[in-house]
């Protein structure tokens, strides 16, 4: 892999994060998930991270050692065994884990450690006391490195070339999953890892949503704008086997994980012409994102660029389409994205602290028409030190076959 | 779909889970989990899933409640609040939850749920004692229907087929990656869903694993016998930009996951010749497997298959080589595969409950050779009245291209 982070980008992650804990009143925190494991150590084997609030982390590592051990840029160790890890951090950390039970505040990921893990985790490290610490952690990933933003942008020109790949193969009659496999296929070969990662319990996203006419506009279990209809009840959410028709909305909403960190971008088409009312809304989102663009810069918050698209689709009198439809509206206008999908900060109510140059964004302003289908566009943005730039890299426009 | 399940699935699969929830003296059952409630109500929708003891289910949809009122074959309703969930179970089941506070013993699906889940479900169900039910949940998924086994059967056939397409375009130089993209498209135009999903937490698996010579028995986090070098530590599991070369054994552990049920199969090639040492071993995994299909009967349990294979691998002085390598071999044969690729039962030490009509296991004898590479075989078999039966479908040889 060319341009490898610089030793110093653990160090400022890992100081970072021990600030925070120290503000928060914790000890130290304890991450448990592959995800945050890679965050904090460039390794993503099986084991457990411990950053105290002062001193040096130590990846406790089950399997594999030897891997673990090549790779981690922090200090790694061989988990002795899960029944003595209490007694090992103990060991390791004596002015943390030294006082009486349940003495050490500690913050752990909680919203992704199962709570069989969590309940385990107590008997085994009786001093510890396990605090939510998700909020923190990612707080802590929100603002990107320049070798962040690199991978994303890497993630962004494979999206760009395999939907051209796929655009040049559409015909009417081709099923969503037909030119879905002809987009992942693009993706894999540019060295997609084959899934997006997402936070979100019970979330499942591979590579995106290819989804045509009223197919795209079902409802879905699923925490975005729009879900697809999917290939059953057993995984009701993208591509089904729907053939794409003339006239019809066709929603190109795609992304891929390449050294980790993911890109999101939509882009909707069209083999024919739209009718005038979901071209019509489709502009809205053009307009829509334009406007996000101008708020999207260091010292604005999250919420106000949802509160401005929320303004203007009432504006023109799209509210009850904007984000989905009926019950399953969503209330939000993207995220942040980067080891996952669903990272923070949200563009949504309640959101208020200030955007900063780092941060990457996807924006999303989608409108849903059940039973004809679903229009809009989506950028994945960096936040500059005046501004924003996208990362995405397709043409913005209406994609007309 | 044809061949859609007759309603009695559902009715049996309720009565069954409510017969062993008595016997373990729990009021009811909460399931949280995507596949656990697509299991217990044929939708896939969020929300959360309630199996009285005694008495008929319910299903709290959060979103999509159009979509789970359509899809469900037990009672759905909309979940009015999360903050309100423990009132709304107290309304419609009186019984379990009129008690005082955590007087109800209700079992959960603990070893998926979230920490922070599960601390806010207690939360807004003070009623509610919370008891880890994964191992009842897991035994029920265990034998399965004859509808379930043609889903896996359906799967097995994409399987067979995509290696054939992938095989027919393999040539030295082709990097694992390349392969890999080709048959991934063969699964997914034949609609796999795009991941295999296992339950165990930080385990990933889209497509299984292609990898070739050294870069196969490269030591894994991944919790099977081989894992692979993969793309970089951020994906460090099956497929790499090796190049494929000749004269080294190519591992073929492919699966796909089609209307929700997974298949699993592994088979070895080689591009010219394997040395002999190697292929020697091939053929002891082959011996294995078959004497494990002797064992692969009602009755009979799943350590016995076990410790024949381990004993098998011994007598030809293969132990250190068998199912992984140094600290790294994992301690099993094979696994139960359903809508999950780590089910119930495993083929360890510790599994004594005979195995039953109506499991299906996947059975992966696997040699693995620092520096060289792995080889071995993978069939699933589904445990049939006095035997069992092999569900994959590919020819069991060594694949010399």
């Amino acid at each position: 892999m060319d341009n490898l982070p610089s030793p110093d980008e653990w160090v400022r992650r890992i100081a970072k994060l021990q600030e925070r804990l120290a503000l928060a009143d914790l000890s130290g925190c304890l991450i448990t998930q592959n995800v945050g494991i890679y965050y904090y150590t460039g390794s993503m084997q099986a084991g457990y991270v411990f950053i105290p609030a002062s001193g040096e982390p130590t990846y406790y590592v089950r399997r594999s050692v030897v891997r673990a051990l090549a790779e981690s840029r922090i200090r790694a160790v061989e988990l002795v065994a899960f029944r003595t890890f209490g007694e090992q951090l103990q060991r390791d950390y004596p002015a943390v884990f030294a006082g009486k039970e349940r003495s050490a505040n500690i913050g752990a990921d909680l919203d992704v450690m199962p709570a069989q893990l969590f309940l385990k985790l107590g008997e085994v490290i009786p001093g510890a006391r396990f605090t939510d610490a998700s909020s923190i952690l990612r707080q802590m990933r929100s603002v990107k490195s320049s070798y962040e933003v690199e991978r994303i942008s890497r993630a962004a020109e494979a999206v760009a070339a395999a939907l051209e790949e796929g655009l040049a193969e559409l015909r009417p009659g081709l099923t969503e999953l037909e030119l879905m496999a002809i987009i992942e296929n693009g993706l894999r070969r540019r060295g997609h890892i084959g899934l997006m990662r997402m936070r979100g319990y019970n979330q499942e996203i591979m590579t995106g949503i290819v989804s045509a006419g009223e197919a795209a506009a079902e409802p879905s279990y699923f925490d975005g704008p729009a879900g697809g209809r999917g290939l059953s009840p057993a995984s009701p959410k993208s591509v089904s086997l729907r053939p794409i028709g003339r006239d019809e909305p066709i929603l190109l909403d795609l992304g891929c994980c390449i050294d980790g960190y993911v890109i999101d971008q939509t882009r909707t088409a069209v083999i024919g012409k739209l009718e005038p009312a979901l071209e019509a809304a489709y502009r809205v989102s053009e307009d829509i994102i334009k406007a996000a663009e101008g708020l999207l810069r260091p010292g604005a918050t999250p919420e106000q660029a949802y509160f401005r698209a929320l303004d203007m689709a009432k504006e023109v009198g799209l509210a009850e389409h904007f984000m989905g439809s009926g019950k399953d509206q969503v209330k939000f206008l993207g995220h942040g994205i980067g080891l996952e999908i669903d990272e923070w900060p949200v563009l949504a109510k309640g959101f208020r602290d200030p955007l900063e140059p780092g941060m990457t964004l996807a924006v999303e302003p989608k409108f849903t028409f059940p039973g004809l289908g679903v229009v809009g566009i989506e950028n994945t943005y960096l936040i500059t030190e005046d501004g924003c730039q996208a990362l995405t890299l397709s043409p913005e426009k209406l994609y007309v076959l």
